[in-house]
């Protein structure tokens, strides 16, 4: 697997892509996703965890709503993960995950996740190397697990920004009434520390990576939800579903 | 309040109503629904709770699709209750319920419900007329606690089909391959017991009536839709709700 430079990728549609074709072609796609999520509820024998991460404003939230909106919610489940409740903090950092781990038949969308536990922590200092390195090893075996004793497919997206659209989409929080309980004081704190997220998030895709990571250029959100309903209609063709017709 | 005899009460839409422009008067709502359902998750200081039962066949799940299925899935959940687990049942029975109460911000849907304790066990004498009451009394207070203590609005629909409408969704179930894994070998043997469970619901209707019920008139989808959405709608505008602002 080759090592992943964050630098080295765009953060932008590649050319030739128009806006309007590209978002028709979305449409389309979403309405196939939601026919097959009908199918994978209904065989109820395999599952789908996707998470998403991202640098604050980095569309995380809008790909939830624009993507993963347009199917039935009795299938489609989203958690989101913040900073640990004390309770959270008296178990391992895999406990609070876990039990949000998708039933069968079911679609989980985790907003943040346990890739926090190597990512935010790690740039504060509050997680050391040696720690990360144990955290990674777990998470692995946690995908593993997963995988392997519960058919559950794991799809992993980082939405790849780049820090002037950050800088951007958080000034227009501030400015915007509707967007400004989105924005939080310590946000343009921690946007000043973009080389040691990006330390962090590369480190992470070149360990966590037995299932590697879709990263996803999300300057343009129209191009972000369309390459991420592609990945997801690829995952779900390739499940080979069957309704199960009448129960024995 | 007045006593509800379900079979005064039609299950079609009035006379007068198109198809086509409910239709479409639905799609406008839902559109207005979902702002305010923005509206409702960016402010976090009320809750919905709906709570929606029925028959077999009659349309809970295609409610909860198209109705609930248009708003942002990070704000809507959506539990479907079975069959109660012997660790639920080593509880008191609204335990498991109050784990999947709404958080303020969140419209929770409850597909079946805690009600199931004095309906589908009524009917087959699983629970007695006394304990029936008790668990009455203990649902009105605990849809007072939701209220009182989380600002929850609570919504309970019903889904009034006709038995005549009930057998030909169920054979429909039979006969199509995509729609047999919802076929449930009992279905039809619960279906002879019709007047016991509408004697069941009236008992309901006509004792946990402290939040009175919606008989929703569902015998016709597309009418089945259109008086939740209107009250959904409704109930939302009139929550007078806020943008935040900035967090202080």
């Amino acid at each position: 697997m080759p090592t992943v430079r964050l630098q080295k990728i765009s953060t932008k549609a590649p050319k030739g892509f128009s806006k309007d074709k590209t978002k028709q072609k979305t449409l389309l796609m979403l309405e196939e996703i939601s026919e097959l999520q009908n199918l994978l509820y209904a065989e109820s024998k395999q599952a789908i965890l996707v998470v998403i991460q991202g640098m604050d404003a980095s569309g995380k939230d809008g790909l939830i709503r624009d993507v993963f909106g347009s199917m039935n919610p009795q299938g489609v489940q989203v958690e989101s993960f913040k900073a640990p409740t004390p309770k959270e903090l008296s178990h391992d950092f895999l406990w609070r995950i876990h039990l949000h781990a998708p039933a069968k038949g079911m679609i989980q969308v985790f907003n943040r996740s346990h890739y926090e536990d190597i990512l935010v922590t790690r740039v504060h200092k509050w997680c050391d190397d040696a720690l990360a390195l144990k955290r990674m090893k777990a998470i692995n075996d946690f995908e593993e697990l997963l995988q392997a004793h519960n058919q559950t497919r794991i799809l992993k997206f980082y939405l790849h920004i780049s820090p002037e659209e950050q800088q951007i989409r958080l000034q227009e929080r501030l400015a915007d009434k509707t967007k400004q309980w989105k924005y939080n004081e310590k946000d343009f704190e921690e946007a000043k520390l973009w080389k040691e997220y990006m330390a962090a998030y590369e480190a992470c895709f070149n360990t966590c990576n037995k299932l590697p990571w879709h990263i996803i250029p999300s300057d343009q959100n129209w191009y972000k939800e369309y390459v991420v309903a592609e990945i997801l209609l690829n995952t779900l063709k390739s499940m080979k579903m069957r309704f199960p017709g009448l129960k024995k």
